[in-house]
């Protein structure tokens, strides 16, 4: 770190999540001497904008790393897997969003919400969480504090955005398609997507679930350090630009009133809760911020100690981007960035 | 009934579900005389098609239904409420789509692919059960059979058409709206639906719960004859035209394999199975015709004897007009309609 601040890599900096970072590591002001955007031979000589001025992409290679103190990846698994550890090598800590060291006992998977001690494990890399995942364990980590968390089942309402930009194109063009009684075409998504629903987000497993579906079951296991707790999700995208809504049944080991759950959602960080059932926050509500929104909280009828309610949050902000920065601020409040 | 066959009243005629309602009419032969379209003085003067020919449209009132074997109604709880008596007093039969009777111990409540035996208990008026109930106990009742129902947790995925043509009008709309700059208005839904999710359907209760989710839980109680039946519904509309999905979670009593069940469902009654997780179903799939597309079965690992798995299904067809057909076909198969 020089008196300066850090210098700080953007691995995807042309992605719909690279910029959200760029966007979050300024308004927060993380103490950035210099950004390099990196990005792949496709985006060569694009500009991204950084403090109001133009900052030139260059191409993401080995030698990227070498002045660098932090880089957060959202350039896809393939790239995290062949670039990470050579970043970590060079000494510069790696937040990745891509799914590839989430589940590595030895890579800490945060939530700063949630465990931010899980940070204390050293490690070079850092694994940001799923998008879903990690609305789905702020809501979840202060009603476990109240009552023991014992099965969670999820269905989620998942937009474009989470396939970044090519998915929010394809939305837009197939409903424009649709609109003029035009065939819509379908590349990103495995069914068209406008005016209609997709039970399938991410490739088919052995046992019938996707492996975003996996990704929700076994992140909250790991984030929640719950190693054994029970959750079954069903991953839907929806046609919404952006933002990820959820629906999810929760069973307690103890009881818990809709009034000590509110409390404790009321209290917890980065928890917008929602009150009255007739103002349930919708994705419209989340977009551009970094709040998780809580509404719709009820009484599940249906087993003991249960509690039904709905989730929403901004998928790039603080389903990707903000809760990288958030655990770089946390890297650097915990004296790692110090150099 | 004349030897030529039944009188047959649609009230609500010019509607969304009175225009299925006489397509499926035509479409299953039903042995129609005369069709007479009922309908409000807003529609006075309005014709619909009827086996090739514009047939008027007559304003309901309390002389309507003199000449009438059966009325399938669909023209709102408070219509049903006032002309459902009326009409059962002149001897004519009522199969009514609101949800006014539904859960009157003395109304049978049918799906005839479930329980086509409540039709003994004697009753002119017969209530057609909730659009989602419907796709629901159709895929539940042949798991019931073989594993014994013992918890269900449903999330939806609604579309704007249950709402009527209004619904699918205020879709296009504000969709139209927002591609092209201009500020949506919404009046039908409580929020704005294009690009986004709703989870309202109908009034809040005072348990937190909407009136849709209430109808869910305790239709399926009442047409799966289990009135013990733990349910939980989350009901959410989407930015969908035509056809409502849902996710479904499910405990059994006895353990069932993904296997039994798949062979339950293939060998069920309105039921389509798609085996293979990629072949999932969507909406799409299932406008314009009858059945309940059932995919993405698979064992839901968070409880004992679980399983978890996606329905479709037309809401405006097998959700409202085709089960008010069936339910017509049931009472003639019965004798009831020889008069």
């Amino acid at each position: 770190m020089s008196t300066n601040g850090l210098v700080v890599a953007i691995v995807g900096a042309t992605g719909a999540v690279g910029e959200e970072m760029r966007a979050v590591l300024a308004e927060r002001r993380f103490p950035v001497s210099r950004l390099v955007p990196l990005a792949s031979e496709r985006s060569a000589g694009q500009t991204v904008e950084w403090r109001g001025e133009d900052c030139l992409v260059q191409v993401l290679n080995e030698d990227s790393f070498h002045e660098v103190d932090i880089a957060l990846f959202s350039a896809g698994g393939s790239i995290s897997e062949k670039f990470a550890p050579i970043a970590a090598d060079c000494g510069c800590y790696v937040v990745d969003n891509s799914s590839a060291f989430r589940m590595m006992p030895e890579i800490p998977l945060v939530v700063p919400e949630v465990n931010p001690g899980a940070l204390e494990q050293e490690s070079m890399i850092i694994a940001n969480p799923n998008c879903s995942t990690i609305q789905e364990v702020v809501a979840l980590q202060p009603l476990h504090a109240v009552a023991g968390l014992k099965r969670v089942v999820a269905s989620t309402y998942q937009s474009a955005s989470g396939a970044g930009r090519n998915g929010m194109d394809e939305l837009r063009d197939q409903t424009i398609d649709l609109l003029n009684f035009r065939e819509p075409k379908n590349n990103t998504f495995s069914r068209r997507l406008a005016f209609d629903t997709i039970p399938q987000i991410d490739v088919f497993q052995d046992d019938g679930f996707t492996k975003e579906e996996h990704k929700m079951m076994f992140e909250t296991r790991k984030i929640m350090e719950l190693p054994d707790l029970p959750v079954c999700a069903t991953c839907v995208r929806v046609p919404v630009f952006l933002g990820h809504a959820m629906s999810i049944n929760a069973e307690f080991e103890r009881p818990i009133s809709v009034e000590d759950a509110m409390s404790a959602l009321e209290n917890a960080p980065g928890v917008i809760l929602h009150r009255d059932p007739a103002d349930f926050p919708v994705a419209a509500d989340a977009q551009g911020a970094d709040d998780v929104h809580i509404g719709r909280l009820r009484v599940d009828p249906s087993a003991p100690n249960a509690l039904t309610f709905w989730v929403v949050a901004d998928n790039l902000r603080k389903g990707a981007a903000t809760n990288a920065v958030q655990i770089a601020e946390l890297l650097k409040a915990a004296g790692h960035l110090d150099g």
